[in-house]
């Protein structure tokens, strides 16, 4: 039998303070998952971190994050670009191998219980974790966001999966559960422009109704003021339907023809081997590529 | 510690039998190898495998792959487009992780001596594994081929590193040995011609010299009777100065300017995940794409 592995892509709300990212990364560290991916970024405020690991190992490194940073990020005291409801925002997993998607949502539920017991942070599990008739997508459950909600009683729609009826004063709450690979693209563009960053982005979500290159995919204008760009952030959802050059091909095109160029682009996170395969595919015209044949 | 992993990619002299070929990868599985690829070509008459182990299994499963080989294919009666010199005609061993060069190269002298002995087939070896003042390089190791060798004592320069001064009467001789990672690469041009075929593939030749995405590139024209198409087939033997979308990209600009048309490419046998990630980050432009990201 194959051994069970699992992918975990936490986000947390600290992009600046680099002590309290290598604390996190220390923790995750010490419960020997393999790490793919770090990065942070002080516009969003917000760090991006990937491993993987057999469920026990997972569920270490996801406990011993969660309680650095909750003791550590104070989200009264957060601003950042990109929306959030916790210190702790949000714990996607992606079954790799040795498990299937059932199975492992069994096990976000055990995780999500620990967390929030543990930790005192109300968790709404997300996705394939949800429970019927519950809100499953992100943007939903963070609607109002840390502000909108801290101090308040979270009853009824708003009611938590686990923990307390409210917020963690400092912490906020935790949206955690198994979901889709998915893949977070970043198009960097010039000239560095936030209106046209913005229109690249509206044109691509109304192409996408009818251009199957870009099924499943979200695109968002954002202003980076620290390094002064523009970029088109996007994330590609239904990663079987299309494939990332296929998409940045889109863009380009679109840009073009506004005279924009696509300077360079950033994957954030990972990929999996799949959907690697699949873009490589597309950007070489290749007859019959299986991900089988990319070895490490 | 890292378990010790390599990577085999063997090519044998039969793309036609598929009794025998599925014979062979019988043999090979039953080591308990991860089979990355398996292809045939009845043109080149030609089978290439690729599949990964620990030592044990890979040594296993070569000498049970050799023993099936040796016993039924007989170059007497064989004829392809692809030069050969034997059966089993060039076995070469990647170390993937877990050990060093040198204690590839050691592991590989004492699979060759016990391939050459059990199945008395002569062994030759090559690039890394040869021995010093030795001739290193496949084409220069299998001038004349078989039929120019048969029969013949095999001494000096000629003489084989193990087994028999003669080649095997009906397998030939097999050349053996560590090599660097290498990506065989098959552009399909339309219009479908030999001569333009041959043409592309001398063109990137000449511009290998100034051009440094062509850095370590070997092109050759062929044509390919049975499916009636012509191809630039292209060995990228420095994978780490160059990536596949680049080479790719040259051979398209060429063609371009013949007025011929790259109308798919194909991958034999597997490639690193290091140079897949090489390949995506130039297809997408990518700012820092780190193989690690690519998860299975």
């Amino acid at each position: 039998m194959q051994r069970a592995r699992i992918l975990c892509i936490p986000n947390l709300s600290e992009g600046r303070d680099t002590a309290t990212i290598r604390a996190v990364v220390d923790a995750v560290a010490s419960a020997k998952v393999q790490i793919h991916h770090l990065s942070w970024d002080e516009d969003h405020h917000r760090t991006v971190l990937a491993f993987s690991g057999t469920p026990p190992q997972v569920r270490q490194a996801v406990l011993q994050m969660g309680a650095v940073a909750v003791e550590r990020i104070d989200l009264t005291r957060h601003r950042g670009a990109h929306p959030r409801i916790g210190a702790v925002d949000v714990v996607p997993f992606v079954p790799l191998e040795g498990l299937t998607r059932e199975q492992a949502v069994a096990w976000s539920l055990r995780i999500a219980r620990s967390f929030a017991r543990r930790l005192r942070v109300p968790v709404y599990l997300y996705e394939h974790s949800a429970r019927e008739g519950r809100i499953r997508d992100l943007p939903t459950l963070r609607k109002g966001e840390f502000e909108g909600w801290v101090g308040k009683r979270l009853t009824g729609e708003r009611a938590p999966d686990f923990g307390p009826k409210r917020l963690h004063p400092t912490a906020g709450a935790t949206v955690m559960g198994v979901r889709d690979p998915l893949i977070a693209l970043n198009c960097y563009i010039h000239p560095p422009d936030y209106d046209l960053a913005r229109e690249i982005a509206r044109r691509i979500r109304a192409e996408r109704e009818t251009n199957p290159a870009l099924r499943g995919v979200r695109a968002l204008g954002l202003w980076l003021p620290s390094r002064r760009t523009a970029q088109v952030s996007l994330n590609i959802t239904q990663t079987d339907q299309t494939d990332m050059f296929r998409v940045v091909d889109a863009v380009r095109r679109v840009a073009d023809a506004m005279r924009v160029e696509v300077v360079a682009t950033e994957l954030v996170g990972v990929v999996l081997a799949q959907d690697a395969a699949r873009a490589l595919q597309s950007a070489l015209e290749m007859l019959g590529f299986d991900s089988q044949q990319i070895v490490r």
